[in-house]
């Protein structure tokens, strides 16, 4: 099920302008600057990472393993353009890693060149099983799903971050992939919202699978369940996930539904119930050890004040993972046996 | 998104023995018996729907427009020996309708000799999209979904049942199927199960799409919300349904999920608990008007006994469709402005 990315990569720009078309190219620069060898772009190209600058040729030389499409073009497609250097990239001896919703594998010049040269092409936005259904089987290890308010508010930087610091108190951690970026920044993963509605929580049983004990898989979690699009995905995920520990995100600013304004934001304590009441059905243990705030937009005195009326309602630590707060919460994590 | 199935059908029960191999032919017998026009089988087949036997040309010659597979061979997989019977069908102007996890359309001369002859091959257990995102928007018409605390134990046969009595009642009511077996009876549906997992609550939506104030959709359940493999797809169904009313389907003698022993039934005042909860995401106004209990092995006083015990604890009237007791419900439904 789940997709296996050979690392270093090149991360290519295209011709890409606009900041917010480069999303995934600055998250795998801020989450895995130690696998982004260097970065490549085409001419009118206007985003700049910061890396070192190297040709898909001097790149595979220096020993990249992949060229990550790390910018959207309009529409998710591929343009015509990119196919020339992709296909240089290929020659070179490096895999293509795509997160665009047009398929490499459904352009048959790409197609037929990997399978020429024996190279691999990663679609990740379109998993590609085989899938199962699951079996609500408890397995060993411990599982820590980050939930949230709402869609886009965190959830993966959250699990990045809690991956980081449970690292950093030495603990043995895996941070689990379930969307594009995620999937890119560790280089495995799965995109759930992509599998088959009857398999999705058995995909969520595959993506996180028995381990020791005291391991720790801190996933990625996906859409919410209080949106009326995704709360599906989510069920399912919880579900296959059997998460010990749940983190809430949230954005304190945000008032209705990101792109859905006649749906508003679950009153916290009722989220936190309603997630509960999901996650005990496949793991009774399932407990709250922290809430993520999005506080990016709050002056520290807003800040300070904010966590300290959720940490009051809630009786549960928050954290901002750019800011501060995630040392008790990783107490709260490792205090679970 | 829908499937659209031409009538009457010719019913084609291959070479299968044993009865539990042909339920959706007896499906197809026991609640469109108008739209079965015959039956048709091959040498060995020991099933007998108790219809007119008439061979593909006869049957074509008499009115029928598809031939049904009603039955599944083992594995879901479309046997070598149907083929040619398959074929003369075409030949005869049958389009060919098939519930089977192999699908027809990727049998090369099956494909070739549908696009010759300008058949319609229907899969229908592979909805073929396109697919959108839902929106949570409410539509005018009202819907009823059934759901239950478990799967396999009768909420598409209740959502058939409730249908007929609503119509007997003379009110505008569709049947609307979400499963292989229902969109054969219906000629219509989407198998909501095998969706990709963000367009469920989309599917869902254009399933039941804006219809007159008064007119009933009454929606095939699926799964269950406390179903460690399933859920995802039931609450999916239930925010892009929207509906209504809910009715709770359940069998009194189950002890544990069908095929996952480790999980117990939800009490089912928990469970109307959890159901409500989720259906009022889109539809604040959601309530249940009935219970659909299974007693088919039930004795006429243990059954009463039961109704009594449930009609007490929960408020709300209980019917078995194939027994007792629907009038109540239907009322119910009919109360809701």
């Amino acid at each position: 099920v789940k997709i296996e990315i050979k690392k270093p990569y090149l991360v290519f720009l295209g011709d890409v302008v606009g900041e917010p078309n480069a999303k995934t190219a600055f998250g795998l620069r801020d989450w895995c600057a130690g696998d982004c060898l260097a970065e490549w772009s085409l001419d009118g190209c206007t985003i700049e990472l910061g890396l070192k600058r190297l040709s898909p040729r001097e790149a595979a030389a220096a020993g990249a393993k992949s060229m990550v499409i790390g910018v959207a073009a309009v529409g998710g497609v591929l343009p015509d353009q990119w196919i020339t250097e992709l296909i240089e990239a290929m020659r070179c001896g490096l895999d293509l890693v795509s997160g665009l919703h047009d398929r490499l594998s459904d352009n048959e010049i790409l197609r037929e060149t990997a399978r020429h040269l024996g190279r691999t092409l990663y679609d990740v936005r379109h998993p590609s099983g085989p899938f199962r259904v699951a079996n609500g089987r408890k397995r060993p290890g411990k599982r820590l799903l980050t939930v949230g308010t709402d869609c886009a508010l965190g959830k993966k930087y959250a699990a990045l971050a809690l991956t980081a610091a449970l690292r950093a108190a030495t603990a043995a951690v895996d941070f689990r992939a379930t969307g594009q970026t995620g999937i890119l920044i560790s280089g495995s993963g799965v995109a759930l919202d992509s599998v088959v509605a009857d398999y999705v929580a058995g995909a969520a049983e595959d993506l996180s699978p028995a381990n020791d004990p005291s391991h720790w898989d801190v996933i990625e979690g996906q859409g919410s369940l209080f949106h009326p699009a995704y709360a599906g995905v989510t069920l399912g995920l919880i579900h296959g996930s059997q998460p010990d520990a749940l983190v809430l995100c949230h954005d304190p600013l945000r008032r209705h539904l990101n792109e859905f304004p006649d749906y508003g934001l679950p009153d916290l304590r009722i989220a936190i119930e309603c997630y509960l009441q999901a996650a005990r059905l496949t793991n009774p243990r399932a407990q709250f050890v922290g809430v993520c705030l999005n506080t990016s937009k709050l002056s520290d005195t807003e800040r300070a004040r904010i966590f300290e009326r959720v940490e009051h309602d809630l009786s549960l630590p928050c954290f901002d993972p750019l800011k501060q707060g995630i040392e008790r919460v990783v107490d709260n994590i490792l205090a679970i046996r």
